[in-house]
């Protein structure tokens, strides 16, 4: 399944390299001023060996979603995305970081690369937001969408629902929760994290039906972490506690 | 002491919010269409508490740096800052985090949100770089920086020698690094951990003059962590390590 859009537009040296691994560009363009740097020869030659057109322009900027496109943009084949019972069935302890209304791409982005650091077996993000699986989220990535299996939901709450009907337990992150995220005893266990907006954290319903609403102990109290922080503590924390990080 | 223009224009309703509670507003300038909003009223009285002028303006994105002021911006006296001496000697047991090269102000902001969730005792930045403590920064920490001591170097080398020098353990954070992060048992004393920009890390000179260099253990090798969430997980592991979290 691919879900149009998503991940066909790169830019950035690292996200266009990653795509060109994973054998989704369909054409290369490259800065005329800086095609001659090591970078650039090693993104043309593993375009031509994919018999991939390299295309090269005065100018990127005006193909770039973000101010500092590196000199390089490539268009490319949607990323393949899941459903939630395959992400879940791929992997023999499912351990998913599910977005609810993370709306900065460069957030989501962040999340991304922190989740194949962590070991996270997939991201969960909505359809209905506005397009965080743009250029700008796969940019701050840097290549790890290639990796981290993505599926595109209509609605989260249906989503954690339909997690927790699958076997997965569903841990919401939000400052008021009355359980510490290190103290759960459920992470070595098939289990997905649920993080909300800075700020307001996830909605009321899905707070609703997640099994458990945890918080990230902290020595001092702040209004709220950086949401891609939040995501990524919670995260290497699976990790810990399954032993999986070296 | 005060290093001119850090902190001085603000944008946001957290971060002038809490630039307000320290008493530091000299004039605070609300967007018309939003000056009747709960956050904007109180933050007017606070400011009329304190003899503040309060300005009502038609658009205050021309004054803002960001895309997003949130329709409030504010001049305020600069900062306070602390020397490296200072910041050691007024800690019982200091937990430092020195930035090396952190060039987005957004991740200077979100570091040091983290920092005092963290319980760190003091942020170390240079002051040759392309002033990261700008309103960008300080709408990015949330009004974090109101509650965090800052020095301000000319040279981070310099700085980790004198650390160094006032007994205080340098860790440098680097994917290269022989030592796992979480293994290390001086995290329980005096300690600074040192983090540079994403992908090169610290720079040779500081590398060469830290304690250890110390990597973020993963479940899977990326290229880099984005330099906020590697800079979280160090400083809560340092609050872990000290059980302040909770």
């Amino acid at each position: 399944m691919a879900v149009p859009g998503i991940g066909d537009r790169l830019e950035g040296v690292h996200s266009v390299a990653a795509a060109l691994r994973s054998g989704r560009v369909t054409l290369l363009t490259i800065e005329r001023g800086r095609a001659t740097s090591a970078d650039m020869i090693a993104l043309a030659a593993a375009a031509e060996r994919q018999n991939v057109p390299v295309e090269i322009v005065d100018d990127v900027t005006p193909l770039a979603a973000t101010s500092a496109p590196q000199g390089v943009v490539a268009r490319a084949r949607p990323l393949e995305t899941h459903t939630l019972r395959s992400v879940v069935e791929r992997a023999p302890r499912s351990a998913l970081i599910v977005l609810d209304h993370a709306e900065d791409p460069r957030n989501v982005g962040a999340i991304a690369r922190s989740a194949v650091a962590a070991g996270m077996t997939g991201m969960v993000v909505s359809s209905r937001r506005a397009a965080p699986l743009g250029a700008t989220a796969f940019k701050a990535a840097v290549g790890a969408f290639e990796e981290l299996p993505v599926v595109v939901v209509p609605s989260i709450a249906d989503a954690v629902r339909q997690l927790r009907e699958l076997g997965v337990w569903t841990v919401a992150l939000d400052g008021a929760g009355e359980d510490s995220l290190y103290s759960l005893r459920i992470l070595d266990d098939p289990v997905a994290i649920v993080v909300g907006a800075e700020g307001s954290g996830v909605s009321r319903l899905v707070a609703e039906r997640s099994d458990v609403i945890a918080r990230l102990p902290m020595a001092h109290e702040v209004e709220s972490l950086n949401v891609s922080v939040a995501a990524a503590l919670a995260m290497f924390e699976i990790g810990r506690a399954r032993g999986t990080l070296s």
